[in-house]
């Protein structure tokens, strides 16, 4: 059995009581700045600290490729994950594009890409295997592979700096992978679970929904988080579960983008429940599944925007407003410094 | 009467359709990024190109005080008006942290607060009065002061470099300035325009709203938009108004913040309707009115975060998204141009 890492509850009474004191002397209304002063709080909890500070944030892009994507789940070829990668080292995607202008470190993870790649600065290659197995078919993984993506991805972040992670992926089927998980460990129908992914008509998203239901039934006893993850996979989702594990293990901040990213949270939090104090959810995808996820996650997402591309792009579009979060509580004056006057009735 | 500057209609199918086609064109499925790429069409439009790009942001702050004040319908005394502008000039408001953190020019407006500031870098002294007139007892302005107002918004615009503007504003009593504008120009009951601005609790509402209520009986014949701003104010109000429709006619985008720069929007739309095309609206404001101002513009803003602070906080902390969206239209490779595969069914 896999030796999870300790992860401490962020709840602390008396520090949040400081915190919320330090954030209602500072020279605005009580809560006129809403959500960011949660946020403010949560990182100051995570940080232990009436003062924290983000620092050197990290863009982790998992990649992988899924052995069911031979069953016709997805709008777009397998061969788009490798050229995915090969766009995002490029500095063509999104997500680059968007790392670039927050100036957020992007590391692009090869989990399991069916590709061999050259080797280059911002690629890791820790191929746990050339995509993972057909799950209609079999399990995606064996129980070893499961736990060695998941060492892989906690050994990356403890050799990270900076203590904020933000989790992407890539891999041409992983909304398959994702809805399965988000049926089997919450206990939703499959079919509130799948959405068009990439961009599915409606008679490929009923012929998806078929084939998940069949992969569901032949892996009926896989219950357990661990199981499931083998059973459906993948790679690129195994590894974000082991470097959500290793952040909050290490109270880091963990920016969590969309619906895959989000099944892999659920995984983790199955394994380790304190491991959501850690989490900020980046937005609400337009994919199916994922208002079902978050809130069985009881998380409430910081974007709304229509966004369902994945890469990590709604996490880097989200962290300008969880980077606001400390430094209003660290650079705003309060009324006494400011010479402000307090409410009349205050 | 006052002449407006022509504002032309963003409009434009021939290259509405050829942005389209370049969004579309980009690795990523169809419509993925939501919300982001209405906006790189939008600042295509507005800037009449297929190749748009945001430049040298400008957040402007109008400060002024309101007569209406005196009769308590606001939690803080009118003094933090000049309090606060003197904490935006300090580095200590969020607004100055947040200017900072996204490279945003902050210049502070001096519209008409009961104060006499001493001249520094960031300050602009536009003084149209000590306040407007209390509107519980006559015009909050002449139509003389509101012209020059408007004629003072316009120039601050048309004198800075760049082609984005951000309208952030201060000034103790404006959220009743604004209920208003809202209740009169929209024709909605008061008491549904009405909030709690800074912090009013339940009796205070109540007694905002009756006041409110013989404020807009007293100026029952002040139905145009120019007399209705008149009537009830204010200074700040009236140069954001000029603010925007100078902006608009040099084809610069506007970053609307919340509700009282909203109702300046409103204001402006009732001169020039083509002004509408020109505005990103940051925020949906907890401040009870603003769901019904955006609304009766048929505007969704983009972020929900509970903000109610003003100051431009809201259109500051939404810059980034905006930066986003041209950013990505004009840096993501194409398909062709990464050699990624197209849809399957494509």
């Amino acid at each position: 059995m896999m030796q999870l890492p300790f992860i401490e509850p962020i709840a602390d009474a008396v520090l949040a009581g400081r915190l919320q004191q330090r954030i209602d002397r500072l020279t605005k209304p009580v809560g006129s700045l809403g959500r960011i002063e949660a946020l403010a709080l949560q990182i100051g909890l995570v940080q232990r600290s009436e003062h924290p500070r983000l620092d050197a944030p990290q863009m982790l892009v998992f990649a992988a490729d899924h052995g069911l994507a031979a069953q016709g789940v997805s709008a777009y070829p397998s061969d788009v994950t490798w050229q995915m990668v090969e766009n995002f080292l490029a500095g063509g995607a999104a997500i680059s594009v968007l790392a670039e202008q927050h100036s957020l470190a992007l590391h692009v993870v090869d989990a399991g890409v069916r590709h061999t790649f050259e080797a280059r600065p911002g690629l890791m290659v820790r191929k746990i295997g050339e995509g993972t197995a057909d799950s209609s078919l079999g399990a995606a993984m064996t129980a070893e592979q499961c736990e060695r993506a998941i060492g892989a991805g906690r050994e990356i972040v403890r050799a990270l700096p900076g203590n904020v992670v933000l989790l992407g992926e890539m891999g041409i089927g992983n909304t398959s992978a994702a809805a399965l998980l988000l049926a089997r460990l919450a206990g939703h129908d499959i079919a509130q679970c799948a959405g068009r992914g990439t961009g599915l008509d409606d008679a490929g998203l009923r012929h998806k929904v078929d084939v998940l239901r069949r992969v569901l039934a032949l892996h009926e006893s896989a219950t357990g988080p661990l199981d499931a993850l083998a059973a459906f996979g993948g790679f690129e989702i195994a590894m974000m579960v082991g470097a959500a594990l290793q952040a909050a293990a290490g109270r880091r901040l963990i920016v969590v983008d969309g619906f895959i990213g989000g099944a892999a949270v659920l995984v983790a939090a199955a394994l380790a429940p304190t491991l959501l104090g850690y989490c900020v959810f980046a937005h609400r995808s337009n994919e199916a599944g994922h208002t079902l996820l978050l809130d069985h996650l009881h998380a409430t997402p910081l974007l709304e925007l229509g966004l369902r591309l994945g890469e990590g792009s709604g996490a880097a579009l989200a962290w300008p407003l969880i980077d606001s979060a400390w430094r209003l509580l660290d650079r705003m004056a309060s009324f006494d410094s400011a010479g402000v006057s307090q409410r009349s009735d205050g």
